[in-house]
């Protein structure tokens, strides 16, 4: 097809989205903002709340707030409201800290639930090894690596499809992405939970990329841990807290790394002695940051009348014809598209390696197509079906086209 | 004294009190807020600052905001903020995640500064042994433990007073608090910090009692680490990120067990190998919470012609002069002080212990005097020189001793 055909093709795909109307509830401008996989766009209930918990929660209320305002009980609501975003029953997420800090719970406390006894001490089991997705967002791997050394523990990183033949009775725990951050690839995380848990090991998944933009299924699956970021398809705002999973039947035995005072049973009997909280809540660390917490609270709002199924059909709908239109815009042999083309394998975002990456996505963005650019040479375009319609997808095509 | 002169003596000491304009700088109310140490205030520069950030960085600028809102560079610039305050030059502080996390990286990192060779096990140096404050707020406590438990190490809890007899050459770390939370009592910084590294142990001291009510002279006194919050009297809003302080010598030897890709050296190179950043960079963690952050920095802009002694000068002042007013009009006996009433050995807190304290605390509060009640028995009052005056302190004491 050529523009003739793919102008009218996405205005009659726009016509038939039952999701376009969502996109008045975000703060959006001219352009075509592709980078929701960063950081996802400003939600129009979120200023009008923030402002609320600054003046009336803080300024009058005070310390009153921790109990008038749920700010003291807002990890677990947040999280919650999370859940069914990520297929889970409630109970079983907690809202706080960074990713990063949630990977470090989630490992250690995995190479705990692997060993069974003891002090978590690898050696006591004999699973003393952790597999970590070796293609995976950095920081995840970092993190492992020091969950390991503190655990006593070897760090093994696999790619996810070795991840099979890397299992044995020494595997502790698997970290894996269910969405690759910089191809774009949904992994299989059905099976291989199963694999994992085939080899009497603990599975833990980062959602990052994929919790908002389609369906995860953590209960179905029989996922033990996961974590994810708020603030990219969940729209939470920069740096907004991430959040934990604990599977309901391992919670009595998740023992947490950082078992700061608002994890405690009885928090405020200030205790010496340390006595986890059931549930959820041993997830919890120090003091929640309350403004961003609920900055993402009201950001989640938007999700009140949406399936995660609907998102997940408009998600491939989108990809799929900005890869039509990219076929059909940009000369041949220019980009070359590493993102899966299987529905089955492909995440929400479409990555595509070019010559001069970094300087064709700052040109798309002087042109107002806002994507990223990541080392060494790929453009991210990520898609939110909330906020992004099929004319959006069609014009960026085109400018990338013009590129060439 | 009695009222007829503890009121005019108030009103003489607001006339002649340097810092009473700042108070204009606060949203307050007709209550006596003495529960700064729990929560500060609401600075008037905040609601501002936080819905510009919202507005305008995030919901126009979107991830521009990164580089052209200096959201990336926040912790350390922050950090360098609150460096005055505490006695420390730049370069040496970054702000994020909560106390409870940062305390957990300062022990961890002071273990391994302290075995100065192989991995950081305890065991290689022979110092194996981790002493913790007693008496202090129990999530140092139980972050300690699980550090020490991750190291190898063994965890003894002294009070402030025994550290000198427990100090040994098995002596990896002390945790200390600079002011107890419970009953106000300032530690000597200096002199402990200095048996401390007679001992070869590294010292790390809690700031959140102290900074911002009393100068703490990190660099002078040559602490190690420290750590503390700044939603007591820095202001920071609910949940405010907290921060860390390595000393500038020992940056290069910080081993931080939560290596987030915020502490790489070439974060966006998205290396699978972990180098640390130079300098105080490297206690970050992951993706800074801004929306929290920048509240933060907006509150820190009260103390622009502050100095931190003329702070202390009045805290002194104000905890002298509610002594003094309790004494006047609470009932002999009904109360005893537990905060000493050396000034060397006095916080920016005074501490009651009474009968049924819950029911007082409650009964107080219904009379617009805000404290705090921590249990078994104590009524805790904070004073926050930016904005308490000594009317305050007389109407608080008063209403005191109405209660009995």
């Amino acid at each position: 097809m050529s523009e003739p055909e793919l102008r009218p093709k996405a205005e009659k795909l726009d016509a038939t989205d039952e999701l376009a109307g969502l996109r008045a509830q975000f703060v959006l401008d001219d352009a075509v903002y592709l980078d929701g996989n960063s950081l996802g766009a400003l939600p129009r209930s979120v200023p009008g709340r923030v402002e609320d918990v600054v003046r009336r929660q803080w300024g009058s209320l005070r310390i009153r707030s921790w109990d008038e305002s749920g700010w003291w009980t807002a990890p677990e609501r947040i999280g919650d409201r999370i859940a069914p975003l990520v297929g889970a029953a409630p109970g079983q997420i907690v809202v706080g800290d960074s990713t990063s800090v949630n990977v470090f719970k989630a490992v250690v406390g995995a190479v705990r639930l692997a060993a069974e006894k003891g002090d978590g001490r690898a050696g006591e089991s004999g699973r003393d090894e952790i597999l970590v997705d070796a293609t995976t967002f950095p920081t995840d791997g970092y993190i492992a690596a020091s969950a390991a050394r503190l655990t006593g523990c070897t760090l093994r990183p696999v790619t996810p499809d070795e991840v099979r033949g890397a299992l044995s009775n020494r595997t502790a725990a698997v970290l894996l992405n269910h969405v690759d951050y910089r191809t774009g690839r949904l992994h299989d995380l059905p099976s291989l939970t199963a694999a994992i848990h085939a080899a009497g090991a603990v599975a833990i998944w980062d959602l990052c990329h994929s919790a908002g933009a389609l369906p995860v299924g953590l209960d179905e699956h029989g996922v033990d841990l996961a974590v994810g970021c708020t603030y990219k398809y969940l729209n939470g705002g920069p740096g907004s807290p991430a959040y934990l999973y604990v599977r309901e039947d391992l919670q009595p035995r998740f023992d947490s790394p950082l078992p700061g005072w608002n994890s405690h049973a009885d928090p405020f009997g200030m205790t010496p002695d340390y006595t986890p909280a059931p549930g959820a809540l041993r997830g919890r660390v120090g003091t929640p940051d309350i403004l961003s917490m609920l900055a993402l609270e009201a950001a989640l709002e938007v999700w009140d009348d949406v399936s995660i199924e609907s998102v997940r059909t408009k998600s491939l709908a989108l990809t799929d014809f900005f890869l039509e239109c990219v076929e059909a815009y940009v000369p041949e042999g220019a980009v070359e598209s590493v993102t899966p083309t299987a529905h089955t394998e492909r995440g929400s975002q479409v990555a595509l390696r070019c010559a001069d990456a970094g300087d064709v996505m700052r040109r798309l963005i002087d042109r107002g197509v806002i994507g990223d650019f990541r080392e060494p040479d790929v453009l991210r375009f990520g898609f939110t079906p909330l906020y992004v319609g099929f004319g959006d997808v069609e014009r960026a095509a085109r400018v990338l086209g013009e590129m060439f």
